[in-house]
Formats: structure tokens, sequence, C-alpha cells
């Protein structure tokens, strides 16, 4: 299979990279770096990324800012960063890339724990991304034509986002106190059911004992 | 309790505007009608809003727009509709209006049965939009100061809007084909238990038996 992996030079995305390399030709696709360069904020950035590509078996994104501060600091504008940003950004990377999937080909889409089941201290607006997020995969995946699939991997922090955190970030740390990290091979294990399995509008967990 | 229902003029809003009004001093607020009128999609209108209504204990939201059509049809631009009317017009209602509750006060917000939970043909902005909100007041509502609540009403299609959709609007209809509808009057009962209960964070579910 060809897989586009935008996000690919992340923390989340080397490692699923790694993982389907074995068996796939996978292309890297980063903000800065990566085999191609995209900005999903704008439209005609995916677009332009889509057209160098060329068609597609399966796409996955690891992609997505959101802003994470206490409510109280929190106005319209702080929310408009995860809603332009890691919702419209990823749906964007599948309502533009439906024009160059394969048939029966898969989109795997990444949201995250805290999304009103786990909420976080400052995380109002990363709980209402990732609800939003699964919400349209699980509706959506429904109407996706000539047998393409679309799923979601909702992670906790992984470890070494936790580690960085603890040294550079520590309200965020603070925040996931007490959650149990999981290593990020564990979270490639989920992209790749997706990419390789039948399923179709599933939210893949991928989280600690709590 | 002075109570803002900001959609009091609409077929949900009149019922619960009739139910609180027994016991209650209720301020029904509508786009174009009722005692004062707000542009959600506006922060200045809301704004303007609270400035007139002042201080208040309760406000319930029954209003929002969602783009509601084939996914094969829908891009960016259509999804933008429900983020920015249903979806962020509700949320700017509860920022700005944090700065006229009284304590102890509650939010009570409006979602539905088409969350990601029960997908409907043609319904992938509304379950992102409802499932965005559940996923913003089960977080939110855990770091609201004063001791003030947010509550949100999930409901599946009411009869009115079902006879009415019969005749105006057949495809809305058809996507709920063998969906239950329900009476506004168990609605009623649901924003009212959020107000006058003591429950936070919470999704009341107001569904049909499928």
């Amino acid at each position: 299979m060809k897989i586009v992996v935008v996000g690919g030079t992340g923390i989340i995305g080397k490692k699923v990279v790694e993982r389907l390399s074995a068996h796939h030709e996978v292309i890297a696709v980063g903000r800065t770096n990566g085999q191609h360069n995209v900005d999903v904020t704008d439209p005609a950035s995916i677009r332009s990324m889509f057209a160098k590509i060329g068609h597609f078996d399966a796409l996955i994104s690891t992609v997505g800012d959101v802003h994470f501060a206490p409510l109280s600091e929190m106005g319209d504008a702080e929310f408009r960063v995860g809603l332009n940003n890691k919702l419209m950004g990823q749906v964007n990377l599948v309502l533009i890339g439906r024009e160059y999937i394969r048939d029966n080909g898969s989109f795997t889409l990444t949201s995250g724990m805290v999304s009103g089941e786990e909420p976080i201290r400052g995380g109002a607006s990363i709980a209402m991304v990732h609800a939003a997020l699964e919400g349209f995969v699980k509706a959506a995946a429904l109407e996706l034509p000539r047998g393409v699939r679309m799923n979601i991997v909702a992670m906790t922090i992984v470890e070494e986002t936790m580690s960085k955190a603890l040294k550079e970030f520590p309200a965020l740390a603070d925040a996931f106190s007490g959650y149990e990290p999981v290593l990020t091979s564990r979270v490639a294990l989920a992209f790749q059911k997706s990419v390789e399995g039948i399923q179709n509008g599933r939210v893949y967990r991928v989280w600690g004992s709590n």
C-alpha cells in the first residue's frame, strides 16, 4: 500500500512510519520537514500536497494543535485554535483527500483520551476538539463511497511527551498527574490495525490503566 | 430564579419557557423576536444581550444551526456553519455569560442524539457539533468557579419537528426514518432537572426507544 502519514516527523508519527515501512511504501509529511510539507490549517496547502503525492491507499494523520489553558483564561479566540487546526485541519485532509484515495482505502485520524470522558485541568478546548473528531469519524465513515473506511485513534499522553512536559511544560505534566502514559509503540499498533484491518467508524482507545 | 432562555421562541424553547414560568422569572430571547434579541454567531450581540438583561441565575440555550447534507456535498465551508453557529454560539453564551451569572447558577446547553452514537444520513456535521458540545460541557463544567454548574440536553427529533419535516423537508424526515420522536414536554423536563437540580457536567439524553 501507498500510505501518507501527515505528522510523520513528530513523536507519534515517526513510530507509525517506522512500523508501517516494513511492509508498505510510506510517505512522511511534516509542517516544515519530511518528504512533503503541509500546513493543515490552509486547504490550498493540503490540495498542493495531494497534487504532489497523487493517489494513495491510506492516509494517517497524527497532527493538530489545540490551545491548552485554564478555562478562566479562554475566550472565543483560544477555542478557535483547536477548531481551525486539530479539528478542521484533519477533517480537511479527509474532505480533500477523498479525491485522491483509491477504492477500499482508509483514513485514520487522531484524537485523545481527553474528550469528555477524562477531562484534565486546562483541557476544555482539547475535550471539545477530540469529541468533535470522534463524532465526525463515527458519522462520516458511514457515508464514504467506494469501500473507503475511516477510523480514529484516541490516545492518552505518551511516555516521550510526558518526559518532555516534565522538563519544558510543567502545567501539562501537572494536568496529567496520575494518568498512566503509554508507549508510542502501542499507539503505532492502533494505526496499523486501522489501515490493515476491515473496521470502519471505530474509535481505537490507547489508554493506560487510568 | 431569573432564567434566560436563548431560543425561547422556538419549538423547544417555548415549551421550556412555559414549564419554568410557573415558578421562576423567565426571559425568552429569540433571533428576531422574544423579549430580547441575539445573534449567537456574533460575540458583540451576545455582550449586548447580557448587558441589557443583567445578572441572572440560569441560562438555557436551545439554539443553533448546523448544515445538513450528504457528506459528498460538504466541504470546509459547510462544516463551518455548525462550528460558528450551534457550537461556538452556545460556547460563547457561556464564556461571556460567566461575567453575569450569579453564584451557584447554571448553564444548560443543547446537543442531540445525532452525535456519533446514532449517525443519520447527512448528519456528519451535526454529529461533529453535538459531540463537540458534549466534550466541552463535560470538561469545562469542572473548571467553572463560584459553584456555577453546566449540563447539556441531548435530544432526539421531537414530534413537532418531525411533523414539520414530513411536509417541508423530506430529506430530514427520511434521515430519521424509524427513529422514535419524543414530546417537547419530555425535553422541557430535562432542562428543569438541570436548572433546579445539583448535577454538573452531565449529558441528559431525551431519546426514544431507538
